[in-house]
Order: structure tokens, then C-alpha cells, then sequence
């Protein structure tokens, strides 16, 4: 393998907390002279932001190597999608999907906006329901984690995704996202209430999503880092995420670590359930690595 | 007919708005002697919080002909489950909710809360995955509609619903509520994300739901007001709650308005699906039965 590509949350770090080992492992990764990308669901923040966590935790990485949700969505609405300049995102999500959006020249609003993290008004139904409320330049409604979600927020998503020819987009759809040993809402639990109401007015809508397992990404690394995907392993924790991109995208192989969402349990079950289902290795950590280098 | 069940959003009114008609459609009914219930799912109001509303409105009614989910809940865990007095419930929901807990003795923590319509900090993820900021006198999570919804809210109702035999209940799992004539988020949009987290870790549980189309409801209605269910009609705009009630419960009939979130396409809809789907009659708005009285 030339390349390794890294999910973060649960493979690296648990919250704000180094998981064991992990550093040293990628320092040796680094002395073999591997190429190292960090891919990361987390769409809360912007390369510059993770940067930041990285430094915290205390491991080495560049802004280069960084490739978050929020990156790829970016790149997506603006060099797929070629969203025109007078077309706005309307955002459920943090400061690192703005960011983002933002250095790929995307208009958007919603957001952080704080006028979007207060209580509904009466004159927010009729705003809404009318139609007054909303800004006509917006096409896309994009779903990140958001951990500002409120009732304001959902209301004015669910009127702009019922516009006719609106697209519904998600950084990522994972349920929950790791921190502190445990498990949280994820940007898949941010947009479920947009799904149930989309449904119950039989719009067929569903949230494009452009994160792992999403191979736009993939093909977005790949023309980022020229990488030979058959010289490439995909490290992480999750086997509907981290696990099928690599697999999906025809990497050389896939790590599986337990320090994070995976058991070992779901690792016997994808067994049973074939070969396409689990990684072709796992270590209980990413740490050992290095016992096995 | 004896006895005339009313659902309220999109029947007598939309939003703080009547709609034509509907308090002189109830004024004949009155006058020609019929029993009224108003059957409410709207679990943000006490049955007092209701009865303010019908004021407001210039309805008619007293708190004693008003039954709604919130009620209905409240009842069904003191009553059917018999919670135990140190046990208690975790709500995601309004006052309405609170006061309906608290008028059949059900010890409630969350709700209204101002601790949880706060940002998360990252003591909250620790005390959450390791349990220290759970309550263990906690045994049932109940939700309802909540227009301060936020993610330690979700964050912390996940956390309860993760331990072991703790119960999953919900005063309705409607996934929009009409209100200034355009549709919002319902308590069953409040539920999903909870929905998305638990099955993301593969736990079987499903919310109970004690509003319309829960037969619960229905026995509760039956045991307080004495009615003859051949004798009675449901009057509700929505086939999957107010009309499925009706029909489930054996009523003498079911009658659909258009004033709310079923339109005629759904009526056909369900008359192409059989007998059993649709109402046995219905009107464009309630207002109409003064016309054919």
C-alpha cells in the first residue's frame, strides 16, 4: 500500500481525546514514506478547523491532507452541480460547511445565522406558509451536523425542499457520530425530520448524500491526491461508512479498528453476510499497527 | 348520530384563524342536542391551555368536552402502566404535557426545562456516554410535539431509550401539524431522529403512540364520556389519524373535511383502496353541514 486514507472520529481521537497509540502509528505510516489522508464525515468543520483538532490532540497533519464532508459537498455543488452565482444553499448546519462553501464561492444562508436559533413567531407560520419568508434564490438545501438544530430551522427547510425542482443534499447521513467513548447525533439524525414530513406529503425526495460512502468523494480524493486506488487502504470505524467507500471505491484494501462505532459482532455478522460487506483486516485499535509493523 | 368526536387543527380552525363556519356548525349540533368531544393530538396544550384556545378562537367548549393526546398520555401511564411514584418520565415536549403529568401525579423531569434549550458543552458529552448525567429514576421517554427541540435534548433521550427496559412513548407520531394554513413539523418529526439513532444501533423499539389512531385514545374517550360507538362520528382531515381512528374504533361513521392536510386526490386515493380507508363521507369544510342540515 502507497496510501492511506483515515477516518478520524473513533479511529484517531474519541472527542477531544487521543485514542491510544494512534499518533505513534501514523508517525511510522509517515517514516515508510506512505501518503496519509484524513477523510472525514465530521461536516461541522472546515479543513482549517480540523487542522486546529489535530493540533490539539497533538498529531501531525497539513491542511492538504485534510479532506472533510463539508470539502466535498463544496466542491460538488460548485464543480458539479456549477451552481449559477444568483443560486443559493440554504444550510442546516455548523460554521465549517460555511466555510467551505465559502472558499469554493457557493452563496448560501441559514447556517449559523442566530436569527434562525430562536423560538418560532406567529409571524413565522405565516411567513413560511405563505411563502413570504423565503428567499426565492434558493435551490439547494444542503444537511450537515448541526448542533444548533431547532424547529425554525426544520420548518423553513421542509418549505424550501416542497419548491418544485429544489435539491435536497447531506454532507453525510450517518445516524450518530462518535465523542467522549460514546455515541451522538449524527448529520443522518438532522435531516430524519425533513425525511418524515417530505413523506408525508409523498414528495419522493431524499437527501443526496456526498460524504462516505458517497463515491463523489472518492473520485474527488482521487483527483485531489492522484492516488493509485489500488495501492490505497480506507482505516476506520464504521462499516456502513468508512468500510463499504472503501470497498465501493476498488481500494487495495480496508482497515477496520473497534474503537469506535464497530463491534466485534458486526464484524462476524458482515462475515456471514460475504465478503463485500467487511474489511479485509481489523486490529482492536489502531495502535497496533505498530506490534504488527 | 349521539355523539360527535372533533379533531381541531384543520377542522375548526388553521393556525389562531376558524374556519368559515365551523363555530356555527358546532352551535347546530349543540342545538339539536348532540354529545361534542374535541379529540386534539396538538399535545403542546393541557386540556386548560385548550379551552383558552377555543376562547380565543370564539369556539364554544369546556375543559370537560376537550380530550387531547397529552391527556391521553398521562392517563395511559398512570393508569394502564401504573408508574410507580419514584419512577419517572423523560419528556420532549410543551407544557401542555407537563400539566397533564402532573394533574395525574406522573413525576416527569425535561419538558420546559431551561438546562436543556442550551448549547452542549463538552462536560455534557462526557456525563451523557458515561451515565453521570443520566437520571436512573428514569423509565420512560416520552415524546411529543416540541417547538424547542435541540440536540441535547435528542442527545439525552437517546442516552435513556439506550438502557435497558426503559419504555418508548409518544403522544402522537403525526409528521406535520397544520397551522396558518401551511403544514410544520408534528411530534412524529420530533420523534425521528431518535428513530434514525436507535436503529443505527440495532435496537428494536419503536415508539408507542397514545394520540389518534391509538385505540388507547379511543378506550379512554369511550370510559370517560360513556358513548355508544355505533352512535358517534369522528370529524377529523387526516386519513391516517382522525378517519383510521374512526374505523378502527367501530364507529357508527367517519367524516373527512378538506380543510386541513387530506385534499380530494387522497380521498380517491383511498377509495381505490377499499372501504376500510376512507371516510364514509366528506365535506370541503365543516361549515358546509349547516347546508345540508
Amino acid at each position: 500500500m502507497s496510501t492511506f486514507l483515515f477516518d478520524c472520529d473513533g479511529v484517531l481521537w474519541s472527542g477531544d481525546t487521543p485514542l491510544e497509540g494512534a499518533p505513534e502509528a501514523l508517525d511510522m505510516l509517515r517514516k515508510k514514506g506512505k501518503q496519509i489522508v484524513f477523510v472525514t464525515n465530521n461536516s461541522t468543520k472546515s479543513r482549517v478547523d480540523c487542522k486546529k483538532k489535530f493540533d490539539t490532540i497533538g498529531i501531525a497533519a497539513s491542511v492538504d491532507e485534510i479532506f472533510g464532508s463539508a470539502y466535498s459537498t463544496a466542491i460538488y455543488i460548485s464543480r458539479i452541480l456549477r451552481l449559477p452565482r444568483d443560486e443559493k444553499v440554504f444550510v442546516l448546519g455548523e460554521s465549517g460547511i460555511e466555510a467551505e462553501l465559502h472558499s469554493e464561492g457557493v452563496s448560501f444562508i441559514g447556517g449559523t445565522d442566530p436569527d434562525l436559533r430562536r423560538d418560532m413567531q406567529p409571524s413565522d407560520y405565516a411567513g413560511l406558509a405563505s411563502g413570504a419568508a423565503l428567499d426565492p434564490a434558493v435551490t439547494v438545501v444542503l444537511v450537515g451536523l448541526d448542533f444548533h438544530t431547532s424547529y425554525i430551522k426544520l420548518a423553513t427547510a421542509f418549505y424550501y425542499l416542497r419548491r418544485p425542482g429544489v435539491r435536497f443534499l447531506a454532507t453525510n447521513v450517518d445516524a450518530t457520530f462518535p465523542h467522549s467513548h460514546g455515541l451522538f447525533p449524527g448529520a443522518g439524525s438532522i435531516s430524519a425530520p425533513l425525511i418524515t414530513m417530505i413523506r408525508s406529503v409523498n414528495l419522493e425526495l431524499e437527501p443526496l448524500p456526498l460524504g462516505k460512502p458517497s463515491q463523489a468523494m472518492m473520485d474527488a480524493i482521487e483527483g485531489k491526491f492522484k492516488l493509485d486506488r489500488s495501492r490505497t487502504c480506507m482505516v476506520g470505524d464504521r462499516l456502513d461508512t468508512d468500510i463499504k467507500f472503501g470497498i465501493e471505491g476498488g481500494l487495495g484494501g480496508t482497515l477496520g479498528v473497534l474503537t469506535g462505532v464497530m463491534r466485534e459482532d458486526d464484524l462476524l455478522q458482515a462475515g456471514k453476510e460475504g465478503r463485500e460487506k467487511g474489511p479485509s483486516a481489523y486490529l482492536e485499535k489502531l495502535g497496533d499497527l505498530i506490534a504488527g509493523a
